[in-house]
């Protein structure tokens, strides 16, 4: 026991204890690349049969569902939330995920919150075939407050340099295809925790309409599209993640500039999660739909032919609009 | 203008605006491998030229020295490093850093301090080569009290299979050098907080000893090896970089089972700052050993011969003790 530093509220044997947790959490998740993982200064991981390997990379957060597992009192789902999430945003380069670091930091160390944030982390990267290879676990006196927490991942992926998908074939005729979330995924909880309420009570009221406690529904883990897109890659040009920022955000970043996408928002159907965020903070369609997923957690690009045949592969999956050439400098349009 | 999301406390026109600016620093950084920076789902870096490559990544926060930056109201610095603190990382691996991604979290976005910070950020990266490929900027209301924030970064980095440095040939008889620190470096600060003050005016007090205010001093960055080193791999067989658990903490994370490493401790200049610590805080020596650098930020593990070299080639550098066989099951003592 560190006598001083722990008075300064900082216990090294405490985090020697979780780091073990972790350790055996994480190699759960190990696949052939890995030479080494958390405990050495740096993970290791071998690349091993590609021509122009070209690394995918991201950085994210949570962002305030943090808030919402801590009111719950649910911390599995935020680990599967932030892998997911990140699984996704390299998927929309064509990227298959390598491995995956974490950094978890709190005001106090509490090992069980911990280890059920780093159980979500290993089961989300083991069902995609990555490598929890590293991560840092922080205890911050003064810096966090309470409970309060944060968690970060990192992603790292691999494409071959010809398949990376950027979205620069797109033309105008292309069909846009919408994949259904599972909720709000990991964006807009400032404003739904804003109108809905964010106490426990709040959270444990149940909604015959969302047929689930408020709690249970803006808990649901961000949906990973991995596993049915990664082999349908080669038929699609263009993959946005529909995150914070909606459509209007995050379709523009994947198409050429002389192309709008035009959406038909009577396509899809918009979870009733999002209906009652918008009735009860009489919110604008428009700001809906600039906040939140409203229902389609990832959109696809491609030809009218291959539209066909990713819609036969997808069952969930729905048109819900097409490429036309830029109009009135919108390079996206709800209607 | 987000009127009922700005309500909730996220500006989203903000958030584009710092956007803009950390592209631009992160540009500075670029090197040839970087096929798509900031702004993408993902950042894109293709790999040129190895033969058996082997990733080498680390994720980590800068800890409690961001209460310090904050006070003195100083980001630069902070961001330098998470950077240097990152690439020592991967070098203890013998790995040449790629690109690095960045997380700023805060209770509400100051686009001038993200600025500073992701300039920091940049400059580091410059000096080593890195690309600052990518990262995130959150606002999150409610997590971040005042003006707290978080800065968290991941370095990816490679090396060849045949050249990783990961201490095996380490044996009894080989010496041990070691590298100055530039201080507290990114560990201790929660007891250094805790012993010396933290408020502007405890800050603002400047020690005769150390030549400088006590907030200057503890804010100093922490020194990156990578330059100095770099080149002279090929005559190493570990490398410990010294963060939180000092020497025992970090140096038998690198030495096979049947050695212990021996140190000198007179054999190296302690700066004014640990012994003002020391003096202040009454911390026995055992606990600053345990919670700081103590003036060692690098240890170096090469045959005797290979030290002298080393030695020639680092002036600031001094043999600061041995590999001997393992002593009373110590893997670490001091003298």
């Amino acid at each position: 026991m560190s006598d001083k530093y722990a008075m300064a509220g900082v216990n090294i044997d405490a985090a020697d204890l979780v780091k073990d947790d972790v350790r055996r959490l994480a190699r759960a998740s190990f696949t052939d690349g890995v030479l080494a993982g958390p405990g050495l200064f740096g993970g290791l991981f071998e690349l091993k049969g590609y021509k122009t390997p070209v690394l995918v990379s991201s950085m994210d957060g949570v962002g305030t569902k943090l808030k919402l597992a801590l009111t719950m009192d649910n911390y599995d789902s935020v680990g599967i939330d932030i892998v997911n999430h990140s699984v996704n945003d390299i998927l929309t380069c064509g990227a298959t995920p390598l491995f995956f670091l974490d950094y978890i930091a709190m005001g106090q160390l509490v090992p069980e919150k911990v280890r059920d944030i780093v159980n979500g982390l290993s089961i989300a990267c083991h069902d995609v075939g990555c490598a929890l290879i590293g991560g840092e676990t922080a205890e911050m006196p003064g810096l966090y407050a309470g409970a309060d927490f944060d968690l970060v991942g990192t992603i790292v992926g691999i494409v071959e340099k010809d398949a990376i998908i950027d979205g620069h074939k797109i033309v105008s005729g292309d069909i846009i295809i919408g994949l259904p979330s599972s909720g709000l995924h990991t964006n807009g909880y400032s404003l739904a925790r804003h109108v809905l309420g964010e106490s426990r009570q709040a959270l444990d009221i149940f909604y015959s309409e969302l047929g689930q406690t408020l709690g249970q529904a803006l808990l649901t883990p961000h949906q990973c599209y991995y596993n049915e897109l990664k082999p349908l890659l080669p038929m699609i040009k263009g993959l946005a993640h529909i995150t914070g920022g909606g459509f209007s955000g995050n379709v523009p970043r994947v198409m050429p500039q002389n192309v709008t996408a035009q959406f038909d928002t009577s396509a899809w159907y918009v979870p009733p999660i999002f209906k009652l965020i918008q009735e009860r903070g009489q919110v604008t369609a428009d700001e809906m739909h600039r906040v939140f997923n409203m229902g389609i957690g990832m959109v696809i690009i491609s030809s009218q032919e291959n539209a066909q045949e990713l819609l036969r592969h997808l069952p969930n999956a729905r048109q819900i609009g097409c490429i036309i050439p830029l109009k009135n400098d919108q390079r996206v349009i709800l209607n």
